[in-house]
C-alpha cells in the first residue's frame, strides 16, 4: 500500500485517477499530486525519474529522522515536515512528510506519521477553485494541516502542567511527580528543537523567492508561519512553566523545612529542661539536702513545669511553634 | 450591537453617520471608519466583499487569541494589537483589536476587550486637521491608545513587586507569598511575550515601507514604538525584580537558618554537661567515694555551672550565642 | 529662570547675546544656542513655532523619564540623553538632556538634571575655532560632557563593590549587607538600561547618516561611543561582580555549615557514651554483679574515657573535629 | 609513509598512480589527488611549491589542533576539519584533516587521526561519473564521511545519558555518577565548541561564493551542512539532558531528606518521652508519692505506652511517619 | 627613554637610523617606524604634527586603559591592542599598545606593556621580504606577537583549573580554593571582555576595507583573527570549567551531607534504645518486678544489645550506616 493516489487534476478536478499511467506530463493548468507512505528505494528512483526529482532530496525523503527543512532544487522545491502526535505516558511520537513541489506535480511521502492525507484530499477536491490554483496551494494545506496538528498535543501538556502546577503549590511534589516533569521537560525540548525548525521552514516559504511558489500563494504561507511562531512560543511557555514548578517547589520545601528546624529546635530545648534537671535529683550522693525536703519533688515538678511553659510561650510568641 | 459606527468623513468632519449605507465608496479626501465589537462571520464576510478584505485577514481578526502583528495585503495594511486591563488577583484579561486600513477605510473589530474606542472617537472628531490626513492617523491614534493603556497595569505591577521586595528583606516569604510571586511571573512571562509582539508590530510599522501609510505618518509611529519598547523594558524589570526577591529570601533564609544551627549547637553542647555529669553520678555502684564527700553534690553543681558558664561565654564570644 | 542662555555664534564668537530678540534667523556661519531649564509647554511651543520643531520630539523633551534616543524629523535631529548622579544610600539619580539640532541652531532641554551646561559653554566659547565648526560640535561636547559624567558614579560603585567582596570571603554577608547588594543590584540594572540607551543613541550618532551631522564630525561621535561601550561594560562587570559576592558567600556558608554538622554529629556521638553507658549502670537491679566489685566505678570512669579518647582521636583524624 | 597516495583521475578513472612524478599539471578534466599523513615541513613546503599553497595555509595545515575553518586563498580553497574518535573512559580524540583545493588538484593532510580515507577513495574509484565531476565533489565525499564519522560517538553517548538518567531518578548518584557526568560535560562541552566549528565551516561552503566549488556542488554541502547541523543540535541536546540529571537528582535528595528530617524529628519526639518522664520517676527524693504506688511502675509505663503511640498515630497521620 | 627606534625602511633594508631627523618624508617603497613609551603629550604633539595624526586617535594612545579598537580616520588607520602579562597570584597585568598606519609610516606606542618590540623588529630586519611588504606587514607582525602571547597565560591557567578540578573532585574546596575560584573567575571574566575586543578588533582588520592596509595582507589578519577567536574560546572554556568545579563540589557536598545525616539518625536511634530503657529500669518505684529477677540485668543487657544489632543491620541494609 505504497503509493495512496495518484490524481491528476485539470483547473481543480480530476482529470485522471492514475497519473502514473499517463504516457505524456502535466500540461499547463494541470497537475499530479501522488501519495506515497513508507516508500521503497525502488518506487522512489522510478518517481525520481519520472519528474527529475534530485537524488539528495530523494534520500532525505527516505531518512527517517530528517529535521523539518526547506530547500530549493533548481526549478523544484524540497520540504520535510514533522507530525507529531500524543502518546503513552506523556510522551509524544512523530511522524515525517516530504514533499517534493515541481511545475505540474507535488508529491508527499509519509515516514511514520500516522495522521493520512486522505481527508484533506477530499476537502481540497470539494474546492476546484482552491486546487485550481495548482500544486503550491496543496503544499499551503498540506503545512496548515500539519501544523494545526500540533495544537491538541500543546492543550494536553497545558493542561498537565497546570495540574503540576497546582499540586506543586500545596506540597512538595513527589518523587514520581519529580520524574514526570524531568520527563515532560525531556520531551518539550525535542519539541521545541522540532517546533523551531518548522518555524524556520515556513518562514523561509513565507519570505523568500522560492521556486514552484506563487507569490499569490505567498500570504498563505505566512499565515502558517503565525501558527507555527505560535507553536513554538507555547511550547517554551510551557518549558517555562514547569521550569517555575521546580523552583517554586524547591522554596516552598526551603520554607517547610525552615519551619521544622525552628519547631524542632524549641521542642528540644523545651524538653531539655525535665532531662537536666531530674539527671541532677538523681544522682546518688548522700548528702542532697533538697532531696529530704517534704514537698521537694512537687516544687522541683513545679519549677520544671514553669520554666517549660515560659520557654513554650516565648517560642510561640517569636512564631517558631 | 456589533456594529458600533460606520461614519464617513471628508476633510476630518463627518460626512455620512451610515457609511454602509452609501452607494459609492469614499472618495478622494474622504474616508470610512468602521467599528466592530465581536462580529458575526456573515457581518465579516460582507464587509469583505465590500472593502475587498484578504480571507486570511478577515480569519485573524475572528481568531480570539491572535498575537499582535501588521502584514500587508496587497494594497491593504492588516494590524492586530491587543489589549491589556486588570483583572482580579493581579492576573490581566486580555482583548484583541483587528485594524483593516485601506485607500479610503479603517476597519476595527473589537475582541474581548473592554475599553472602548468612542472616547478615543470623540476625541479624534474634536481636531478635525488630524482626522483629515486620513485612516493612517486613525491608525497611529488607536495604538497609541492601546500602548498607553498597558501604562495604569504597569504601575499597579510595580507597587505590587515594590511591597513584595520589602517584605522578602525582613522575613521569609510565607507560603502564600511566594505562591504569589509565583503567579505574578506567569502572568508577566505571558505580558512580555504579548508586549514583545506589540513592540515588534509597531516597529515594523515604523520603520518598513508599508502600505496605506503615509511618510508624513512615519514618525508617529516611531513615537509609539518608543513607548512599546519602554513597556517591554518595564515588563522585564518586573521580571528582574521578583526573580531579585526570590533570590534575597532564600539567601536571607539561608542566612537565618545558619544562626538557628549555630545557636542549636552551642545549646546543645551546654545541656549535655549536666547531663553526662549527673548520668555518671546517678550510677548505683557501691563504691563512688564523691558520694559520700560531705559537699560532694555543692561541687558537682558548682562544677556543672562553671563548665556551662565558660561554654557559654565561648560561644558568645565566636557569635554562635 | 527657564531660559538659561539664548546666545548667537558667528564663526565661533559671541555675536549677540540674545538670539530670540533677532528678528532674522541665523545665517550661514552662524547659529543660535538656546538652553533651557524644565521649560513650560507656552515657552516650548513658543521655541517649536521659530524653529520649526517637530511636536513629538517637543513632547518627548518635556517628558520627564524618556529613555535616550537620537532620531531624525525631516532636516533636524532631535536627541535625548540621561545624565547620572550620586544620590544618598548608593541610589542614583537621574536627568535628562533633550537637544534639537538644526540648520543654525541647537536647543537644549534639561530636566532634573543637577549639571549644568554653564561650564561648559564658557570652556568652548575660549575654543571659537572648535565652536566654529557649528552645532554639531556643541552637540558633540555635550554628549561627551554628560557620559564622562558616569564615571565618578562607577568609581564609587566599583569601590563599593569590591568592599562587599572582601568582606564576603570572610564572613556569610550579615542580612544588612545581603540587602545592600540586593538595592545595589537593582541600582545596577537599572543603570545598564540607561546606559544600554546611550550607548546604542550615540552609536546612531556615530555610525549612521543623520541630518545636521557632518561628516567630519562623524569621528567626534565615535570617540563618545567608545566611552558609552566602556561605561556598558562596566556596569555589566559590576553586576557580574555582586553575583560572584552572593554565589561566593552562598558556597562558603555551605562549607561552614558542612563542617559545624561534622562537629556537631562528632561531639553527639562522643557525649552518647557516658550518658549510655552511665544510663545503664543506673539501672536498679538488685543483681549487677559490676556494681559490688571494689573498682568497677573506677574501671567503668576509665572505659569511658577511653572510648571518648578513641572517638575523639579518629574524629580528628577524618578532620571532622 | 607520509605519501599514502598521489593519483591523477581523467573523466574519473586512475590515469597516474604517481601524479608527483608527473613533469606537467593536470590538464582540463584531470585532477590530482595527493593523500599525506603526518608530514614533515619540507615535504609540505615542496608540495606548496609544486601547487602554489600560501603559505598561512600549509602553516595551519600542519598546527594540530587548529579548529575548523574554510578560507579562500586566491582562487584556491583551504579547509580544515575535525575528526572524533571514541577513546576509552567516556572520552574523545580529535583528529584533524586538512584540505587544499584548486584548479586541477585536491590535497589531504591528516594529522592524529585514526581513520584513514583508503575505504573512501576506493569507494569514490568504483563510481567514475562522481570523480569525473572534479575535485569538489571529493571534497564533499570527505567532509560527508567525516562528519558521518560523529554519529557513533553521539549513539554511544546518548545510551551513557540515557543510563545515567534512569539510575538518577532511582537515587542520588553516587560520587562516582557525579564526577562521571561532571567529565562528561567537559567533554560535550569541547565536543560543542568543535562541533559548531564544523557547522559553520561547512555552512560556509554550502551558502557561500568560493573558488573551486562548482554551483552544481552547493545542494551536495547543504546536505553535508544538514548533517552537521543536527549533529550540533544532538551534543546539546545531551548536555541538556546531563544538566537534567544533576537538576533532578538534586531535587529528588533535597525530597528525600526532607522525608528525614521528618521522620527523625518526629522519632525523636516520641522518644524523649519515656526518657522525660522516666527521669522524673529516677529522682532519688524522699517523698514521692507515686513510688509507693502498687501499680506506679505499671501505671507510667502504660502512660510512657499511651503517649507515644499517640504521638506515633498523629506522626503518620500528617505523613511523617 | 620614550623614543625606543625611528628607523627608515627602503625595500625591507635600513636607510636611515633616525627618520625623525630627516627633513623630507618616506618616498614611495620607503616607510618609518617608530617606537615610543610611554611618551609625553609634547612628544606626540610633535609627531601628530609631523605624520597628521588625527588629535582624537592621539588621545586615545595616550589613555591607559583604552579597549582594544580598530579605527580609520581619514586615509589613517589606528588600531589599540592589550598585552597581558602573568603578574603574581593568578592575576593577569594589562598592557596596551597603540598603533598610527598611514602612508608611508608606522608608529607605536607602548603605555604599561612590559613586552618590548626589540626581538621583534630585529626578527622582521633579518627578513627584508617581509619588511618590502610595508607597514601593513608590520601592523600584522605587531599583532600576531601580541595574540600569540595569551597563549602562555592560557596554558598556565588552564593547569591551575585543571588542578582545582582534580581537587574537587575528592572534596569539598577549603574556603581558600573557594576564594581563589572566585579570584579567578573575576580575571577570566575581564580578559573575556578584552580578549573580545581583541577578536573584534583584528575581525574588523581581516574583514573590512581599510586604509592603509593592502588586500595582500588581508590573509595575515584573518589568520590572527583564527588565533584570537581561538583565544576567547579558551577563556570560555576555562570559565565554564570553573563554574562547573563549584557547581559539582556543591552536588558531591550535599551528597556527603546527605549520608552524613543518614548515618546520625541512625546511630542515634541506635543509641535511644539503652538510654531510653535503662532510664526506664532506673526508676525509683518500689515495685518494679524485673528488678528482682536474678538474671533480670543480663536480660535487660541482652534485649538491650539485640534491638541494637538489629537496628545496626536493616539500617546498614538500606545503606545508611
Ligand atoms: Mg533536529
Ligand atoms: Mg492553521
Ligand atoms: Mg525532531
Ligand atoms: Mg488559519
Ligand atoms: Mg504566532
Ligand atoms: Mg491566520
Ligand atoms: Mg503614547
Ligand atoms: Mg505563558
Ligand atoms: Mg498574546
Ligand atoms: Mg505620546
Ligand atoms: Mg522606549
Ligand atoms: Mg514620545
Ligand atoms: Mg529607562
Ligand atoms: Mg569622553
Ligand atoms: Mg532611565
Ligand atoms: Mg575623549
Ligand atoms: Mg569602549
Ligand atoms: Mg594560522
Ligand atoms: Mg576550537
Ligand atoms: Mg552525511
Ligand atoms: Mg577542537
Ligand atoms: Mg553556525
Ligand atoms: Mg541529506
Ligand atoms: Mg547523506
Ligand atoms: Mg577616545
Ligand atoms: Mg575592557
Ligand atoms: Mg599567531
Ligand atoms: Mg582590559
Ligand atoms: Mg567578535
Ligand atoms: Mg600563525
Ligand atoms: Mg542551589
Amino acid at each position: 500500500m505504497t503509493i495512496i493516489a495518484a490524481r491528476r487534476y485539470r483547473d481543480g478536478h480530476v482529470l485522471l485517477d492514475d497519473a502514473l499511467a499517463a504516457a505524456s506530463p502535466a500540461r499547463p493548468g494541470e497537475f499530479d499530486w501522488i501519495g506515497l507512505v513508507e516508500p521503497g528505494i525502488e518506487e522512489m528512483a522510478s518517481l525520481a525519474d519520472r519528474y527529475g526529482l534530485h537524488p539528495l532530496a530523494v534520500e532525505d525523503a527516505l531518512t527517517p529522522r530528517h529535521p523539518p527543512k526547506a530547500e530549493a532544487y533548481g526549478s523544484q522545491l524540497f520540504v520535510i515536515a514533522r507530525t507529531a502526535a500524543q502518546d503513552k505516558n506523556d510522551a509524544l511520537s512523530y511522524g515525517q512528510t516530504a514533499i517534493f513541489l515541481g511545475d505540474g506535480f507535488i508529491i508527499t511521502v509519509r515516514l511514520g506519521s500516522p495522521r493520512a492525507h486522505t481527508d484533506l484530499r477530499s476537502q481540497l477536491e470539494i474546492l476546484p477553485e482552491r486546487l485550481a490554483e495548482g500544486p503550491d496551494f496543496v503544499l499551503h494545506a498540506l503545512l496548515d494541516f500539519i501544523v494545526d496538528g500540533y495544537d491538541p498535543l500543546l492543550d494536553t501538556l497545558e493542561r498537565t502542567a497546570e495540574a503540576m502546577e497546582d499540586r506543586a503549590v500545596e506540597a512538595f511534589p513527589q518523587a514520581a511527580d519529580i520524574r514526570r516533569i524531568f520527563r515532560l521537560r525531556r520531551i518539550l525540548r525535542r519539541l521545541e528543537v522540532t517546533a523551531g525548525r518548522m518555524e524556520e521552514m515556513v518562514g523561509k516559504l513565507a519570505q523568500s523567492e522560492l521556486p514552484a511558489i506563487d507569490a499569490r500563494a505567498r500570504p498563505y504561507f505566512r499565515d502558517v508561519y503565525d501558527h507555527a511562531r505560535r507553536t513554538v512560543s507555547r511550547v517554551r511557555g510551557l518549558l517555562d512553566a514547569l521550569g517555575n514548578v521546580l523552583e517554586v517547589a524547591s522554596l516552598l520545601e526551603q520554607s517547610r523545612q525552615g519551619a521544622i528546624t525552628r519547631q524542632l529546635a524549641a521542642w528540644a530545648a523545651i524538653l531539655a529542661v525535665p532531662t537536666a534537671i531530674a539527671g541532677i535529683y538523681g544522682m546518688n550522693f548522700e548528702f542532697m539536702p533538697e532531696l529530704t525536703w517534704r514537698h521537694g519533688y512537687f516544687i522541683v515538678l513545679g519549677v520544671i513545669g514553669a520554666i517549660c511553659a515560659l520557654l513554650f510561650w516565648r517560642f510561640r510568641r517569636i512564631g517558631w511553634l
